[in-house]
């Protein structure tokens, strides 16, 4: 897995300090609190922290380490070999959805599916190693803390990855605005199934589509055309969870 | 309306480009095009831009004014005084399905939120002209042209602009996470509809609330239990849409 010893991240905010310190998943190296600030004392946040790996700083000691971006006074470092994980096997399972990124290159996009994934109640997100943006600081910040509770699969190969998963029962779905495209509310999301969107502008890859199952689209109603992948996944995911609440 | 006299802006890309220059709606002030970059003899922009109020510039001209952001070559500086709208008599309309953000304070997610209104076939959007963010560079760009095409209603007073809507038979269903919201697929949003999202974190406001007529909500389905409002709202139009569409 690319780039993964010693990888150290900082996170902002208190959804992702409660995300990470809450895990006991990463490596806390340091945590930083700003005296009085928003996150000082605050009541869920003080069971999980180490005191032995805070530093209180004073407002001009803060801000002159952390400027930019809203911190809600609290600045956590940690270790990120665990961000990604292996592939499980998915034999005995039932009722999974994972969703599968080909080449989406705006971390935004990739922090914002996230965390709409894990608000979606999805099982994992497929990426794969190359031609795609990698797990970075404003990935795992936009995510605000998801990305704790989202298994992330980075693949060498994705064509390879569904191949795999196929065996083990899965569809595969990919979102792709095609002629023999069924409307998205017009696809079954039960059972076992892989979402695959593509990258933004260009869709999905030849090789990737060669690989669905089934095509589901989202016809756009106006006239720009370009509806944001993080919001067309937002679209589906929930679709997904209508239909399996439904009755 | 606040600042809309002499307000100027400019927009990066060819998507922004394509939907000012083609609207007619705007004075164009001043285009900037990159010498041999992606924008110059781009074949749909070419019989929509005046020539006289072209610059073309070499790179090193072209980065020195316009460095920062995608800008894909081509950079449209209009007046923006017509940006905003007035609220239409909808009496005679029917399907009508208008937007209310409550005090929406990111700049960023109103502009997704502009985009994907769009997409999903939305005729307006509501917004209060205070305690929310106001129409910026960053609300317009990252709308990617979306508000060209989308009529943006600034009110005094959010509950006024309601009670004026219902008496044109609009129904008022607001997103709200409360023990008396209906699942979002279970509300109807056929017929002359307003769909109203709270800010981020907030929620809505006490006297929105009660100017709703159905409460719908989105249970989240993982631990951080915080979806984006512009991923929310997307869910929330599309589900719309196949309620529309779904015969």
């Amino acid at each position: 897995m690319k780039n993964s010893k010693n990888r150290k991240f900082t996170c902002k905010g208190i959804n992702n300090a409660l995300a990470i310190l809450g895990s006991n998943r990463f490596k806390i190296i340091k945590i930083d609190i700003l005296i009085n600030g928003r996150a000082d004392g605050h009541p869920r946040l003080k069971n999980l922290i180490d005191n032995s790996l805070v530093s209180q700083l004073r407002k001009d000691q803060f801000y002159k380490k952390h400027s930019g971006g809203r911190t809600q006074g609290i600045i956590v470092e940690f270790s990120g070999e665990l961000i990604e994980s292996r592939l499980p096997d998915f034999k005995n399972k039932s009722n999974v959805c994972l969703l599968a990124l080909d080449q989406i290159e705006d971390p935004q996009n990739f922090g914002q599916i996230i965390r709409t994934a894990e608000c979606a109640g999805i099982n994992g997100i497929l990426f794969p190693q190359h031609h795609s943006v990698s797990i970075t600081q404003t990935v795992l910040q936009v995510s605000q803390g998801a990305f704790v509770n989202m298994p992330l699969y980075q693949l060498t190969n994705l064509s390879h990855g569904f191949e795999e998963l196929k065996k083990n029962e899965f569809w595969i779905v990919g979102l792709e605005n095609s002629i023999d495209a069924k409307p998205w509310y017009k696809v079954d999301y039960g059972g076992k199934t892989v979402i695959v969107v593509g990258s933004e502008g260009k869709g999905l890859r030849q090789k990737t589509m060669k690989k669905c199952d089934f095509k589901a689209t989202i016809p756009m109603k106006g006239k720009i055309n370009s509806l944001n992948v993080s919001a067309a996944v937002s679209a589906i995911l929930f679709e997904r969870q209508r239909q399996l609440n439904k009755d």
